[in-house]
């Protein structure tokens, strides 16, 4: 008995969205009970030449969504990265979360020593999917969800760990 | 064709405190050489009542190692939460490495459907131990090394997510 790189990957990610969409409604309502702008959490660094929060939803979306096309071999959709707001980021949410919940689950059987290749700005990467998976996807896809709770916690909305990890 | 429960948590666990390690140094030389006390990075939150930078490696570590003794029933080793410079973080994240390697890939087979407990402050949670490890050790594994790099980029360590995500 074992588990299955769809396992370990698209429902984990659903999951995980499902859990940041919980995250940014209560950043909403912090902002809305402390007059704090919107633009303050959407616009929020832990250092200036990072990405904001607006970039970390982004990047989690990315990353969930090419580990279902590059494993999966589904077709990908396409996603503007022109998020201005908590709304549009709660909608990339959504529209990411339905196109995985769109990948079927047998696609990634067998794919598991397929070779995966990831373009990055300065080099062309190639892994077997397992190894994209476990070592690039998924701790990529935490990386970003658990910088994007970072960013609401360090602007004070009351969150803890409970909200990142839900309830499996 | 698939991963085990062995593949999901420990290689992964063990390259993650890799990076991490590297990491901390990256810190120790940033420190040293803008003339930062030390005690500033290990000290560092996000906000007031968060955990700082020792209590994000010592939860890493126990994430990890209760892993390993929950699912493979191995035998824990004692940690003592003692951690007060840079050196001691290394000194846990080598003495958990050198555990976690201790630990048979042989010993979680066929236990993905064995029922793990879990005590946390208020409450008793029970899960299969496939649900533990993706739903639970997995992420908080990677919530507190994200928040261990969050809290020494926020010091200005220079350092990137391929630091975090290491070569795997």
């Amino acid at each position: 008995m074992s588990v299955t790189l769809y396992q370990v990957s698209v429902p984990v990610f659903i999951r995980g969205f499902d859990n940041l969409s919980a995250i940014l409604e209560k950043g909403r309502r912090f902002a809305t009970e402390s007059g704090l702008d919107e633009k303050d959490l959407l616009e929020a660094r832990l250092f200036p030449d990072m990405g904001n929060l607006i970039a970390q939803i982004q990047r989690a979306s990315d990353t969930a969504k090419f580990a279902a096309v590059r494993v999966g071999q589904v077709e990908s959709v396409s996603m503007e990265d022109d998020e201005t707001s908590l709304d549009d980021l709660q909608a990339r949410i959504a529209k990411t979360v339905a196109f995985l919940k769109s990948v079927p689950e047998t696609s990634m059987d067998g794919r598991d020593d397929a070779m995966v290749e990831l373009k990055t700005r300065d080099s062309v990467r190639h892994f077997t999917a397992r190894d994209y998976v476990l070592g690039f996807a998924v701790p990529n896809f935490y990386f970003h969800a658990t910088t994007a709770y970072a960013l609401l916690r360090h602007k004070g909305v009351p969150i803890g760990k409970l909200d990142f990890l839900g309830r499996p």
